[in-house]
């Protein structure tokens, strides 16, 4: 129901706006004797930081968290866990002379169109700041998916029109190569052609969509809840509650809406070193009737380009008057929010799934 | 939390399996005194039966729907409204010899993997047979929208590799044309080309995958939840609640991640003939920082072929041993199953759109 | 957030009014592969039937219930479980004199000042009758129950200023009293007097108001969840939920406000039977900062007196003008409704408790 | 579902320990523009801060809010606001030479029982520091009920076997001579023989039970949504979430239970002034069929004694050896939770009826 909450079990309300006090998030449902620490969670953090690199808004959040409660003597204690981000220094004066105006590609048309009012500085609610508090929450929720040896990895496909080959094999080497591309992309050669081009529009005033991609390994067959809460659903939620996305696909996603049946039906067969049955292919992308199959989710993330630009956008201001809309010199934005969204698109695969781990636990009744 | 239910405010909550006695839904948070009657369900029920031509399942279906409650003297109570669809002569004979086959691209072996145990009988709680009640729902739902006069409109874009070419003007005259077409193409010679291939598919034994648009007309700004509850969020969760359904855009789309923000961004102007200010083009698709924008809803929705064919397909049986699964001769069955998915987007768009004129009404505080 | 559906993980929504077609029960998230069968359901149903004796509505109900979808093969699959109970013949036309006055201490008022309109025949929504679901989804839940060997047995405490002296033992033989008694109060003396009043007041025109306690016995402790979800919260919600209930207490319940901490509190001691700690007393009615303790839970119920008298009463019509509204001969209700709400209050115990077992097995994190 | 957090569409989330860092609160869905303060919300803490008087714990806590969202220009923006109360000097050592014992009457028990783990300082999460965050929302809900006009009252009916004599005609008046008093207990005369038998209790190393009622008045009719969501059920759920809380009646209440329907029901009448029906006396409390009447909501509340006494009391340690539990000289706490449940109850009422305008606006369907 309220709009600020995700997941019915493992459960996370976030608040907070862009050049508020503080962005944070309550954590409601997490099982107890979870050892967790505020220093864990700042190292996850740390690589979302803008800041660190020419590719990503310049702006020094260096977050540091503070778990205010729900963990006791380094444990997790079935109490609600409450996360305080610190927005620190905001200087909000460079939004003061374009506040009336609306600004193209932003949500404060629709903000002040809903609430009849706004909070005209950096983005309010509507930044992707508010994703800080998501991607903590991930850090204690994958401690469930830890302990079910789960593992999620998000990357960047594509930015603009370079795409990038990736061959996946294991998944631990493939987060090892996310982790050291300054734009999230694991294959060195794409990501290089990236990095120049998003130099050359950044140097023109514009800014560039992009794809990520997702990979959930280690999953078992047989989690998500029929028939609106499948686990391919609450992914979809999950994907189009990050800002800037416009589109999401499982398995062969849109392609398969050009494939014959029998190219597209995974068949089965018993695998006798596991001692289970498998699908002999994987074009569902790990989900058959919105459950699992235990075969790898994959999926693809579409982001918009960044709608702050610096070259000059015709608008009107509140009262409808025409204006030009000009970014100021030295706003802080992203280039392509596609590269930060590759830390939330990973925290909130591991949020849908540690809530789907739980929500199967409530039904091995008398197990 | 209820995985069977969808909505806020405006809440169904559909049961039943393909071969069971009945499928339906329940409706609460209905508002009350709107005028309906069983006849206008099963008019709009009527649309999506097969069995009416070649190009859906043979299944004589013939719904007629029976209102249990929540509705006196021809109108809405406020209480439940529960509508029953009887599934009618069903037999279930032609499942029993496969009963322990897992059938490839079907959900047989998750719902095993979750439940333990599955309804083998035509596809049980799975089929799309589930979808009737959500389509008898949505009949209620709509009386909301007309009251506003927003409109829906979905309809066949492409099967298998033929895509139509739609150029949308008036929503009245496209709804007309999608209901003159057998397959709910409203590009007539697209149409044609579609149909002689499914012929042509079908009698190889195969199936076919599809995708289907929808726009949604008339609806004012403001409506949609952030961050979680998204108008677009709720979408995407609503299309991924559609049995077969593999990928989700709104707007641009996947196209998005290739554009850049002074392309993709809509700029704004004041229209002197309504009197309030418009976006002056559509690529966000109605939607910013997951809030309507007043502009037409544009979205797109892939299906993934038929898993139901007539060609042998490897598989094994729940004790692990290789066979071979050939669907039963005279099976019922969709040759695409975008065709009648068409109107299930549908539904789900005005089930969507209703929570969400609800829910904005009750903000409305003081006034 | 839908009105008609009660609990989290174990989750039933009801429908139907007094008159209408049918009432009925739609049961989402019950575990699969518990075996049931419509015999068991129709067995606990006739229990609480009206018409058996003159201590209730002559109503002669001989509810019969149809099992719609969810159950397969006798076992239940994991999906919704929708069970249908028809009204059989119902004659409206005693309610169509009165249709448009007030009943005093009924809810048309309020009904028509929620709604703008409401279902005359019978009561509608507001009727008992919706109750039926609710005992029938909770032979269901039962089972999740006798799994615990968990036990539950609620009866009548008083009569009008009749109390029963009872002194329980052992739940099992609490319970066989309870159903040999027509007035289900295992005081047999009391009971006499109880029915001696009831005729004399029925005699009179009038109608009587009683108290039901319930106990809950073999609970595990640890169930309910704070804060807002406490076990005692989720049980006054519960019991609020009853027609005609106007006040829930726990353990010492209202003679706690005249306590001392030194009378009231509860000591603990090491039990070497069982090898558990347990409490040496239960003021506290087996709940401790709202989660079970896992002594026996007792609780207490005050239902009014039947609204429907024959005595004469003043009110006014939908319009305002004044009437007197005298029930029709012949009409059917209970001379006191705390009789048929034992078997409500034990349905709505369970319910709560199949819920908490369920959320309980939520958290047991990689047990 | 989420344990932590109450309300539909006024929705708050509460998080916090005795002793950690903070307590807060967030709520969700409140409508936007209205005007708030920080020093407002401090104000209304104030009267509820220990320290103020012998009655109540000296823990000193001065708390003063910080909203860190949700709020924009001194009002509110329709984002989540979040509120933080910092906990102060909080000393815990005095906690830790009985952290491993049973506290009697107290939750370290139940919750060690539920999530193997405890926060033994000053109650953890079961401490009524809790509920400083839903008093601290409420000051905002109530915003909506000024908009109605409508006004809450609690105050202290009864302690241990003192009975307060209150006879009600003005709810301004009321309200003020609540606020006079050290125990809020608006009969000066009872207060006195009150606050004389505390003392001596006190003295005595015990404490004391008390009940609280309140009051609702201005409410319009139609509020509440039957059949779980009663306006009644929902209070009823709200008052037992409340620390230390064994009993909830409505109207006559368990004085119902010994009356005959001839006496409690309600006639109707016109009334002439106002141009509504309304009824000739309040035995239901204001509610019918769940839904609000128009009548004041009466109710009563009853608490058990404070469970933090100076006597000696046997217990086990958490390894089941037998020990004697006796607090600490200079703990703090409350001789009886019922003075400061005062607060928290007309927090409640406030929350459920903000809570039910928001659902009662949503119907307006069209309007």
């Amino acid at each position: 129901m309220a709009s600020n909450s995700f997941g019915n079990l493992f459960r996370i309300t976030t608040f907070g706006e862009s050049h508020g006090p503080a962005v944070g998030v309550v954590i409601d449902g997490c099982p107890s004797r979870i050892k967790i620490s505020e220093e864990e969670i700042n190292q996850v953090l740390s690589l979302r930081q803008p800041g660190k690199t020419e590719f990503v808004s310049p702006r020094a959040e260096g977050d540091k968290v503070k778990i205010l409660s729900g963990v006791f003597a380094g444990q997790t204690t079935g109490a609600p866990i409450a996360i305080l981000i610190e927005n620190g220094a905001v200087d909000s004066s460079k939004y003061e002379v374009t506040q009336d105006l609306l600004k193209p590609g932003h949500a404060n048309f629709t903000y002040l169109e809903k609430y009849g009012i706004y909070d005209y500085r950096g983005g309010g609610r509507a930044s992707a700041r508010e994703t800080a508090g998501r991607v903590a929450a991930s850090v204690i929720a994958a401690k469930t998916l830890d302990h079910y040896k789960i593992k999620v990895c998000a990357y960047i496909k594509s930015i603009g029109t370079d795409v990038a080959d990736i061959n996946i094999k294991d998944i631990v080497a493939l987060k090892e190569q996310v982790k050291q591309s300054p734009i999230y992309c694991p294959d060195e050669v794409s990501a290089k052609a990236m990095m120049t081009n998003i130099k050359k529009v950044q140097a023109e005033g514009d800014s560039l969509g992009g794809m990520v991609e997702f990979i959930i390994d280690g999953l078992p067959a047989g989690l998500g809840d029929p028939v609106y809460e499948k686990f391919s659903a609450n992914l979809a939620q999950a994907m189009f509650s990050i800002p800037s996305v416009k589109g999401f696909e499982l398995g062969e996603g849109f392609a398969a809406a050009k494939m014959r049946g029998s190219e597209h039906n995974d068949g089965y067969f018993y695998d006798n070193k596991t001692g289970k049955i498998d699908l002999t292919s994987n074009h569902c992308g790990g989900i058959l009737g919105g459950i699992t199959t235990g075969t790898r989710i994959e999926g693809a993330v579409a982001f918009k380009p960044t709608p702050s630009i610096y070259k000059p956008q015709k608008t009107v201001d509140v009262g409808g008057c025409e204006q030009v809309f000009k970014l100021p010199e030295g706003s802080r934005h992203d280039p392509c929010t596609a590269i930060r969204g590759v830390m939330v698109v990973e925290a909130m695969c591991v949020l849908v799934v540690a809530d789907a781990l739980l929500m199967q636990q409530s039904l091995q009744f008398g197990e």
